[in-house]
């Protein structure tokens, strides 16, 4: 069966492997443990209750593990849910790895490196060009592996780099529709902006923030990192250059009541942030809407205000 | 002489012919009245006071008329501004039409009509594209001279045309970045969103609101248009299609206090207004740099939420 | 047995028949779906859990059948609900008139149309008494049935032609103590103003929103329906009198952040948007306070930013 | 002459008595002092300003004097101003009495005294009635004197009287209508809703706060009278209709924010927050449009959110 | 067994007596009834549910008995939880007293009066003073007995007392660092502020809002206090120092949104909402990190907007 | 002649030198320039117009000069002015030195470098220890020059030493009341937390903001000094104490809308913010109440919501 979890019909039944992403041990109403469990295929993830969960089962169906499951795609207020008949761990040589059933950007780690690279070339303001080359092999690992973010946005392995891909080639495209735009500064911010996500969450798997991700946060900590880079790299930290890099990654929120230090007062650091918003939300709504049946509304957006959006039946 | 205003230096005197943009007689606390002018060229506008002025010359200077004007560039409060030595009514012979010192879009009508007109074919939407053209056709002469405001963003003539045309620009770029966005509703709204503007101001020379424009606003009003172009093209006002191309125009300002009478509800409604708060920011912003020496902060933009940009000593 | 839902006492237990509006199928804890009833009859309308639901029995009672019901009135939480024990749907010779069960409003349409007929006369003004005439009898089927609201006031079957009766005595009594109201746009507002919600409902059982409902709303629609009005009346729409019908249609929310696309700018326009309002609340908290005992606090009232009212318990 | 100031033409000139109500010394931009008038009579305010007054015109022409005034009434920036050629004080056997110049309640005091009373008869709650009787006579005085504010509405002698008699009028009207009303709460807070203005404000002439008007408020100190009139006639203060009749007086600016210590709690205390806006719009809008000319926007209204409205040219 | 229950390691198995603070019956999922009990002995209160419970146990089992429990201690969702294994009244000669499980202050009501009375001797306004005493002594009783507040801070027996004096130190220690303070007014403030809570609640055992507490407020019923006790000590109410003093008790909230009816326009007003705003701070906050395991959040704090606080692992 | 601005009555002629805080040229209403200018000595600041002033003496009274003037003392609008009547440059041998002129904190250098000295005996964990006396080593010249703000709180020489020195004093009183405040946290913080400000802004004499001041904050600015006296000191950034330290400068304005990146989530960050409030708020209105004559209100105080205070008659 090489059906996958999105691929179902509704009240399809099915039997395949699946990673469990979320496994919640609850009280019923009835006062019997149950497993709330988030199951993930690279098509999606879908959720499903385990009743009256013994204790080994609790021990054995853990976050992280395959499992051979047998049961029924439904829709429940709305939203796609598994209807569990039966289910056992994956055993030798059948499919065992995780990553084998995780989301992934729609481009492979040497595609992003090497548009990220290209870009490089473009940011001729020696100072700059030498920070983000510096900040980005740093964490030339995690950039590729981290989420942008635990939920709402681009929460999938490499989703950070994906991000920074796609909020790239709007920014190359608008610069040369605004030849006003300075693209060392535009394009160096669009890299660094979201890099302190690394710092903020503990990683692409069971993704949870970092005591300093909840008590400094990640706008905070990158711009520390170019304040680190300048001391390594004997560049003067007090150069207009390298503030107004740091006050792009600082105001790149857009808004103090959203977390950022200051607001945007270079034209690059509102455009930056007027980009980063675009493609969280485009990635939003298509996330919503790839679950929802064509006629009817999403679910609510967290992220976007919490409205929900129509899935129109035309499609040109 | 042919330099324009905004090519004098500070301090430098003049001799010149100017439009007079406004002319607001105000009386002086020493009780004797004056005339605050707005004068304007090609290059931009420029403010400057007329002191004790006389009935006959308050009846003489009036908005829309062209003036030869022997003065100084001054600064005042971080703005520049006219210190007038004398001035008198342009004479026959000399430079004596309007449009020569108005300020206007970057591209010709011709270019602008081009572009627009080739994007109709990506408008493969039967409905849409029937709409749209019959639309632009009722209102083919006030698109490219209209503004787009009558302050704030655009605000010259054909600005109306120019803001459509540079969205048009942004819309395509991302709709071919995101395959899901639906080219046709995204570039049908772009096209139709403002232009009720042209109903809601009264023109291009002398820009105020209209009755109906204060007591109904261009959303509603161009909404209203797309329901009379059904009705005489006999479409079906039901159809999905309209629907959702009623919607992307009524939702464009993105919030309820913004005035729009619905919150955007389909992927290219937010998208739309995304595109069309990008091209007018950038709009807002690169005119108060303009008019910013480098090292320092421009004055306060108001559209911007009163912020102020700093413009760079470097320029790459 | 005659008594109805709301004339029981706490604790007592009846038989009787009742209609079906809504039969929500949920999963309960133990993993078996329940149904989550609301039942009606013109007293009234209380909920109930049926629990272990067969699925024929989900199949047999939908919402619009008539049941004969066992039952206990409950308390739960401060809201009455029914307690369960047996159910079988109602059989030929038995009452089985959805309309029998439903809340009305307390005028019949023809105290309605009349008083609205009576009304017309006051609207001297030519080019509105033909609008209205022109509205009213288009929808005249659907004014004296569909609710005025899905939910929160007059949700009930000819709650929008009592509501916009019940606001007309208002307006009249106004009308008549301060002369400066003008009596032809403030009653033609008045009957107006929510007429729209025959749009944007689907009607006045299993009310739901209809697609140009969420995406246009009520609001906008019927300020289209004035200038259609005005197309096929030849009537001139930038006559003062039509703009001003037209603003004091879209304003009647109040605020922008309510969904009207402009704040009211005329006197009538503000005082329709109070009457609304008063009207509105008087409805909702009234509906509050008739399920509650007196010396209580009644449920919180949404549309009453979420207060409670108490119910005094002297009563003179 | 006996034309009122808002009965001149504009650009007429004019010599008429008039009333001082305000006269403030201010400091020309040529270091001149100027005298600030606001005249007054029967028709209403107008301001005007005197240039380069000397020490003795200073002295000679304060507020609450009376003056014979030579000028033109002119535009100015769309509110009407007095333009002054000459002025003196009035003499012996002219009009020299401030109550000659002052607005006033279109009722008179023997009226509304009897409208009030007629009321009374309707509070058929014996606690409520006394309560409200004693604190009548208590003010008996200024209720008919006072304004009901310093500014905004009812600005004038007797104003406040004659905004609780404008109230029960929508009160009993409303009453009438819906049953559910409890009438004598609903008058009684009517009533003595502003009384408190009395001890807020300083009085009809140079109307000023009190320091216990700024530091306790008219609704707190009106609240306080009710317990002082429950000692002095043994009424038991926490009897539930003083407690009752206490919260629609403390609940009547209708949220926090406004300056209520509690938001409405019970149908009554809303209803009267909603009649007291109703009255207080019209007086406000009726004002500022009093002084507009047809077709034109009045200036903008402070306490109705700052807006604006529109004059129609049409009046039926 | 002498531990008490937040002295039980994790899933520590127990047999205590505790007091019944709460014991809500609700309907499980499965359609039996079972009791949400709170319980509660000195070391803090503790959740726990009882399934299936019969109308005699509903009975038996009520808010304000002791029973013996044996359960064991969980954690669920991050809180503190008791899972209930037997439980059964305790019997004559067992612990039988409600205030032996009380959480109390940690001074004794003969400190308390003691502290309270020592600075009284620092009011040396005699007006001041003698309401102050006047006041203190007509609630002598509740003062320190009553809680601070129905939940959120202070929320035990004598609770109010201890905030009195608490915030009387930090008053202390202000009004001799910074001389400007008048410390008659600030004292008298702190003193009476919070009184008027032992009209708003009910008591210290089962606390919930009297009528008036919802209807009128302490703050409001505090301020009337102070007016009558004029009354009834012939204190010249309209003397500034008693307009002060209720203007300090007014205006403890801080802002209007809160509660007080005028925002704070004296010095020690604005300074006294700060010290009670400072303690109540601390207090909440403590409260939650005593139950949260070092290296942890605390659950959110609805008085802190909503905010967990972090718990270090470092003590110095 | 000795007295000081501040100690002249209303209306006296005074002859005194006064240094020039700043020296505004606008031009007046009648065209010609004239000079804004701030006096000050070590009373205070009082402002004072120079009419119809010369080139030269443009050139001549520029900010940081010592004058000789004659002029007297006025209240203008509420607020002390100066009318100047003759005014000359100090000449050689008259006082010549802008500090002996500028207010100052009311502790000498000495003192306050003694009890922040003292204070760090206190701070018993190595890591905050080490940190805090890099950093206070590092700007020890300027903590005790720099003003706390540019105007608002403690904007005079030594400003920013005694605002924390103050803050000291009430966080070490609070911490002895509360044992469960963290004394070296919460001290490292009062002391760390606004130093950024000697990089925020120019100096104690004409303070203006730095590009990086605007651009980044001293928030961020200190924040990032954390880390590199972490560096420099080889303490690794990421312990638990480092973490901690970083946070309460973070979150010291105690909201983000306040420009705080993260809310306080830590006892003694809240706390912390709490104190700053207090000691900034008491010196405001205490600077505003030293202007007013006892019996009125201050001027209104933007830093305190723009509200104005009253100053008692009564002092004790």
């Amino acid at each position: 069966m090489t059906k996958k979890l999105y691929e179902l019909a509704i009240d399809e039944t099915f039997e395949m492997f699946l990673l469990i992403k979320n496994a919640d041990v609850r009280t019923a109403k009835n006062g019997k443990p149950f497993i709330a469990f988030t199951f993930q295929d690279k098509s999606g993830q879908m959720d499903g209750k385990y009743w009256s969960a013994t204790p080994e089962e609790i021990e054995r169906y853990q976050s992280g593990r395959i499992v051979f499951l047998a049961g029924k795609r439904e829709i429940y207020n709305g939203n796609a849910q598994v209807k569990i008949s039966g289910m056992r761990l994956a055993r030798d040589g059948e499919p065992n790895e995780p990553g084998l059933f995780m989301e992934q950007a729609p481009l492979t780690k040497e595609e992003m490196v090497d548009e990220i690279n290209q870009t490089l070339f473009e940011i001729t303001s020696a100072p700059m060009n030498r920070v983000v080359r510096f900040i980005l092999n740093k964490f030339s690992q995690e950039v590729f592996e981290y989420p942008a973010a635990k939920r709402h946005h681009h929460a999938f392995t490499g989703g950070l780099g994906f991000h920074t891909v796609s909020m790239l080639r709007i920014a190359k495209s608008l610069a040369n529709q605004y030849e006003v735009l300075n693209k060392p500064l535009l394009y160096s911010g669009v890299i660094l902006h979201d890099l302190g996500k690394t710092m903020e969450l503990t990683g692409a798997v069971g993704t949870e923030y970092t005591l300093k991700g909840n008590l400094l946060g990640h706008i905070v900590m990158m711009e520390e990192e170019i304040s680190k880079a300048c001391i390594e790299l004997q560049i003067d930290e007090d150069c207009e250059e390298i503030i107004a890099l740091k006050h792009v990654v600082l105001a790149h929120h857009g808004k103090l009541e959203y977390g950022s230090p200051v607001r945007p007062h270079l034209l690059e650091a509102e455009i930056l942030h007027q980009i980063d918003l675009m493609d969280a939300s485009i990635n939003m709504i298509t996330q919503a809407l790839q679950k929802t049946t064509p006629g009817e509304f999403s679910e609510r957006i967290f992220g976007m205000d919490n409205r929900s959006f129509y899935k129109p039946t035309f499609t040109e």
